[in-house]
C-alpha cells in the first residue's frame, strides 16, 4: 500500500469552490485560500439559522496506545462511508499542532483512504489559526510585563500621572498567563524571563515563567467554545492573567488588550473548509489537545456543519474519559448541542495493549508481539473496551463500536471481539471499519449502523449541572465519570479552590487535565481500574473559556522531544515536494 | 481628511485576479488568499527568466524621526506616479511586524492615498510568512535544546547506542542560535530556560537564553536573499546554531532539523500579491528591519516584479546608513540586481529635527514647534539631506530626492529646501511628492525625475568585495559608509572575529545592527556628524543569510512596549470592523 502521502498526492481532488457548492455554501460566504481550503465566513448562519440541524455523531475511543488506534481515520472513513449512502454529510476535526508533527505522533489528517486534504496544507500552518492563536496569547503576556516593569519603574504615581491610566498593581509572582508555543519544547516548561545583565535593569524585573504549547491556551479554548466574534470578544475580555497585590483578579480587559488580542483571532474565528479524499466537505477549526485541554473542535463549525448537513461527524480526543467527556460536560454545556450517537474507536491492537501484558512506552515502536491472535489478552482488554461501551451510554448517548481493522488482524480474532460485544447488555452497535484501506466502501456498514443509532430519542444527560458546586463537579468527574475511589487535592489546590468559590467562579464547567493512556492517571495502569485515587495538584481559572482546569498528578501542558524526532525523516525533494510527512 | 483605515475601506479594490492578470501573471502561477491577496509561485520565473528586467527603483530618507519620515507612503506614492504616466509598474515591500503594530509605529502599508490594501490584512498575519519563519526558528531551538538534554541524560555513548545517532556534544554554553517571538517583548530578552523544580531534571537543563524578533531572524534574512526553494534549503542547513565542547560549529543539517524548516518556510518562499488603492501590482515578501537586520524585502519578488514590469520601487529601511547600505553591499552582491536610481525621500519636520534643536524621543508625539518655519532649523538639518544625497551617489547611483510634504508645511519653506538642493553639484534631482493626500497625481513630477534618472548608466560600486577580509569589510563600512573617524571592537568581537577567520567564515557580508536615529550609534547626535568613534560590542555569524552580524553600541534585537502602546486603542465594532489600525 501506498503511504499516505503519496495516496493524498495520486487522488484528483476537487476545486474548493465546487467542494463549498455541494456542500452548500453560497459564493459570497467564503472565501479560498488557494485551490483546497477556503475560509467559512459566520454570516452563513445568518441565511441559515432557522434550518433544522441534522444528526450529530461523535467519535471516541478505548483508552489508546501512545500512536493512537485510528480516530481520525474513522472520524474521515464514516464520514465517506456516509456519503456513499448518499447522506449530505459533513466532517469536523481539529486543526493539528505542529508540535506532534514534529516531535513522534506525525499529521492529524487520518491515513489511508481517509484523509482529508491535502494532508501537508492541513498539517502545516494550515490557515494559520494556531498561529493567530499564539500570536494573540503572547501579545498579552508581552503587555504583562510591560505593564508590571512601566508600573514599578518609577513607582505607581508616577506611572498614573505620566499615562493617565489607573495603575494595576499587578504581584508579578501572581501572574498566572504562562507564554505559548506551537512546539514541543520542554526546555521551555519553567524559565525565568527579565533578567538583565549585572547592574543594568533594562529588561524588565526577573519572574518564574513558563510556556505551554499553543494547544493549551485558554484562547486556543476560548476559540472551540465562542459561538461568534462578540461571544470571542467577551470571553477574550474575561480572562485573568493575574492578581494584583490587593488579591483581586487582573483581567486581559484591565490591561486594555482585549480588544487587540480579538484583532489579531478576527480570521481565526472562520472555520476551514477542505475535503476528504472521497470529496467530502470538512470543517477544521481550534485545536486544543484532549489531555491537557478540552479536545473537540469548535462550536461554530458544528453549528454551521450540522445546518447544512443531515450528519455531522466529528470527534473528541482519545479515549471517552478525555475529550468525550469534555464534549459532553463542557462542549455540549456552551452549545446545546449534544450528540445523537457515539462511534467508539477499538482496535485489535490497543485492547491486547489494554491487558497490560505488553510493555508500551511513548516514543517506542509498537512490538509485533502485540499484533499476534491472544484471546487471553483480548479478553482481558476487552474490559476496557466494555469500560468506555457503559461510560457513553451513561450519557443517555447510544453507542456504535468502529474496530478500526489493521491488515495483520485476522478474522477469527475480529469475530471474537464482535462475538464479546454482541454479548453485552449494553445499547451498543459493532461494525468493522476499513476506511483506512478502503476509504467510504469499507465503512458502510459502519455508517449504517450510525445511522440506526441516530433514530433513537436522545437522553442526553451530563455529569453535573451548572449550578453545582465546583466541589461536586470535581467529585462528579472523578467518581462518576472515572469510577475512581476517591481523589485528594493537594494544598495548593485546595487554596485555589477557596479562592475560585470566594471570587464568584463557582459555576464554571471542569476540564481536566490527565494521562491519556490509562483511566486513571497514571499512564502505566491499564484494562478497567475502578477504586483507584486521583490527585490533583493544581487548578487553574480559564474565566474566558468558561472552566477550571484540574491538573492532575504531572501532567504536563509542554510536550518535549524524543530523542529522535519524527523531524528528522522531514525534507523537500529535488522537485519541491515535501518527504517525510505521514 | 478621513483615516487611513477609512479610506482604504472606502476604495473600491479590484480582485486579485484582475489585479495578477494584468501584472501579468498567468492563472496556474498564482493563488489567491481570499479576494485581495495571492500568493505567487515561483514557476513563474522559469517563463519569464529570459526577460530583460525592468528599472529597478530604491526608496531611502534621511536620518528619520523616530515616527518615519513616509518612506511607504512615497514608494506607493511613486508606483501609482508611474502608473499615472502609463508606465508597467510593480511595488515591493517588506511584510510588516506585529511588534511595531501592537507597540507604537502602527502599521507599515503607506497611508493616506498612498497605501496597500487592504490595510488591515497587510498589517495582521498576511499569508502567514512571519508565522512560518517563527514557527521554523523555534523548531531549531527546540531541536537544540533537546538534543543536548537526550545525550547528557545518560551518557553520550548511551545517547549513541539508542538513536544510532551521533553525539553532536553541543557545549550548552556555547549556544548562538536565540529563540524568536514577533512582538515586542522586553522581558524576553535575556532568560533562563531549561528550569526545574527542586530536584528534579525533567525540563533539561538551565542555561541562559533569550529572544530576539522575528524580524531579526536568521531565518528572515535567508528568506528575503534566498534565489528559489533550493537556494533556502541549501541556506538553512548552512545556519550555525553554537559550538560543540571541541570548538567545531554545529550547523542544522547536523541536528537533522533543516528539512523540516524548510518544509516549515514551503510556502513562506512565495511572495504575496496584493494592490495599491490606485490598483498597482504589490509583492510584499519577507520582513527584516534595517535596524537590527538587512532591512529590504525579497530578491525573489524583486526578480519577478523587474521582469513583468518597466518599474520595480522598492524601499530599504530607514536613513541611507540602513538599509539603502545593507541593500547595496549585502542583498545587490546576492541577487546581482542593482538599484538604478535611488529615491531619498525627506521632510521639512525631519530635516528640521536633524538640527538637533528639538527635543525628539520615541514613544512620544512630535513637538508642534517641528511643523512651524524656521530657516535656522531647516539650513541645520539640511546638512544631513546633503549627507545622504553624497552617500548615494558614493555607490554611483543617481538620486531624486522626494519631499515628503506634510498638510502644515508652508509653499515659502518648500521652496527655501528646493533651492538648498537644486544648489548641490550632485547627481540630484528633486520634486514635492504629495502622495498622501491626492496619491498617484500627487507623485507624476517625483515619477518624472525618477525616469529621467534611471535613463543613465549605471555605476554602481559597492563599498567592499566579496573577497575583502572582515575586517576589511567592517572599516570599509565604518569610515568610507558612516564617515566614522575609528572604531573599536570589545574584547568579545576581536575573539569573534578571530574565530570566524580561522573557521573560514572570512567571505560573508557585513550587516551592521545600530540604531537608525543617527548617523552615528548614538542616538542623540543628529545632523551630518564626522569623525566619531563606532563601537561594536559583539559580531555574530549568519553563515545561512551570508553575513556577519556587527552588533553596535548598546542596540537591541528585541524592543520593548511604552508605557502606552499602540495596542490599547484597536479592537472590533459591532459590526466586527477592526477600529484603531492606522
Amino acid at each position: 500500500m501506498l503511504s499516505d502521502i503519496d495516496i493524498c498526492r495520486s487522488t484528483p481532488l476537487s476545486h474548493i469552490d465546487a467542494v463549498a457548492e455541494k456542500a452548500g455554501l453560497r459564493a459570497e460566504e467564503y472565501e479560498s485560500h488557494g485551490h483546497y481550503k477556503a475560509k467559512v465566513s459566520l454570516k452563513c448562519l445568518e441565511r441559515l439559522h432557522e434550518k433544522p440541524a441534522g444528526k450529530f455523531v461523535l467519535v471516541t475511543a478505548i483508552t489508546p496506545t501512545p500512536l493512537g488506534e485510528g480516530k481520525t481515520v474513522t472520524t474521515i472513513g464514516l464520514a465517506q462511508g456516509l456519503a456513499k449512502l448518499n447522506q449530505s454529510v459533513f466532517a469536523c476535526i481539529r486543526q493539528p499542532s505542529m508540535g506532534p508533527i514534529f516531535g513522534v505522533k506525525g499529521g492529524a489528517a487520518g491515513g489511508g483512504y481517509s484523509q482529508v486534504a491535502p494532508m501537508e496544507e492541513l498539517n502545516l500552518h494550515l490557515t494559520g489559526d494556531i498561529h493567530a492563536v499564539t500570536a494573540a496569547h503572547n501579545l498579552a503576556s508581552a503587555a504583562i510585563d510591560a505593564r508590571i516593569y512601566h508600573e514599578q519603574r518609577n513607582g505607581y504615581e508616577d506611572f498614573e500621572r505620566r499615562t493617565q491610566l489607573k495603575a494595576l498593581r499587578i504581584d508579578p509572582h501572581q501572574v498566572v498567563w504562562k507564554r505559548v508555543v506551537d512546539h514541543n519544547d520542554r526546555a521551555l516548561r519553567m524559565v525565568t524571563v527579565g533578567q538583565n545583565e549585572m547592574g543594568k535593569t533594562i529588561n524588565g524585573y526577573e519572574r518564574t515563567d513558563g510556556f505551554d504549547i499553543s494547544a493549551a491556551s485558554e484562547l486556543m479554548a476560548i476559540l472551540a467554545l465562542a459561538s461568534d466574534l462578540k461571544d470571542l470578544r467577551q470571553r477574550i475580555g474575561k480572562i485573568v492573567i493575574g492578581y494584583s497585590f490587593d488579591g483581586n483578579p487582573v483581567t486581559t480587559e484591565d490591561l486594555q488588550v482585549a480588544g487587540a488580542m480579538t484583532v489579531s483571532m478576527k480570521e481565526a474565528i472562520k472555520p476551514t473548509l477542505m475535503q476528504t479524499l472521497e470529496g467530502v466537505p470538512t470543517l477544521i477549526h481550534a485545536g486544543p489537545f484532549a489531555n491537557i485541554a478540552h479536545g473537540n473542535s469548535s462550536i461554530i463549525a458544528d453549528d454551521i456543519a450540522t445546518r447544512l448537513a443531515e450528519y455531522t461527524v466529528t470527534e473528541g480526543g482519545f479515549g471517552s474519559d478525555m475529550g468525550f467527556e469534555k464534549a459532553c460536560n463542557i462542549k455540549a454545556k456552551a452549545s446545546g448541542k449534544t450528540p445523537d450517537c457515539a462511534v467508539i474507536v477499538a482496535t485489535l491492537r490497543g485492547l491486547k495493549a489494554n491487558s497490560g501484558q505488553f510493555d508500551l512506552r511513548p516514543g517506542q515502536a509498537i512490538p509485533d508481539s502485540l499484533f499476534a491472535p491472544d484471546r487471553v489478552a483480548l479478553v482481558a482488554g476487552f474490559e476496557n473496551l466494555k469500560w468506555h461501551i457503559n461510560n457513553v451510554n451513561k450519557y443517555g448517548i447510544p453507542a456504535v463500536v468502529a474496530i478500526n481493522r489493521f491488515p495483520q488482524d485476522t478474522n477469527e480474532e475480529l469475530q471474537q471481539l464482535i462475538e464479546l460485544i454482541e454479548a453485552l447488555p449494553n445499547d451498543v452497535e459493532v461494525s468493522i471499519s476499513e476506511g483506512f484501506v478502503k476509504g467510504g466502501e469499507g465503512t458502510k456498514e459502519l455508517a449504517e449502523k450510525v445511522i440506526k443509532q441516530c433514530e433513537k430519542t436522545s437522553l442526553f444527560e451530563p455529569l453535573y449541572q451548572a449550578q453545582d458546586a465546583l466541589m461536586t463537579k470535581i467529585t462528579s468527574v472523578v467518581t462518576k465519570g472515572y469510577g475512581a475511589g476517591s481523589f485528594m487535592l493537594s494544598y495548593k489546590a485546595q487554596m485555589q479552590l477557596k479562592q475560585l468559590n470566594e471570587q464568584g467562579f463557582e459555576n464554571l464547567s471542569v476540564c481536566f487535565a490527565k494521562t491519556p493512556l490509562s483511566i486513571t492517571t497514571n499512564s502505566s495502569i491499564k484494562g478497567a481500574p475502578s477504586g483507584f485515587e486521583v490527585m490533583i495538584r493544581e487548578l487553574k481559572l480559564c474565566a474566558g473559556a468558561g472552566f477550571v482546569y484540574a491538573l492532575c498528578d504531572n501532567v504536563m501542558t509542554m510536550p518535549g522531544l524524543p530523542d529522535k524526532p519524527a523531524f528528522m525523516s522531514l525534507d523537500i525533494d529535488e522537485h519541491g515536494h515535501i518527504i517525510g510527512l505521514s
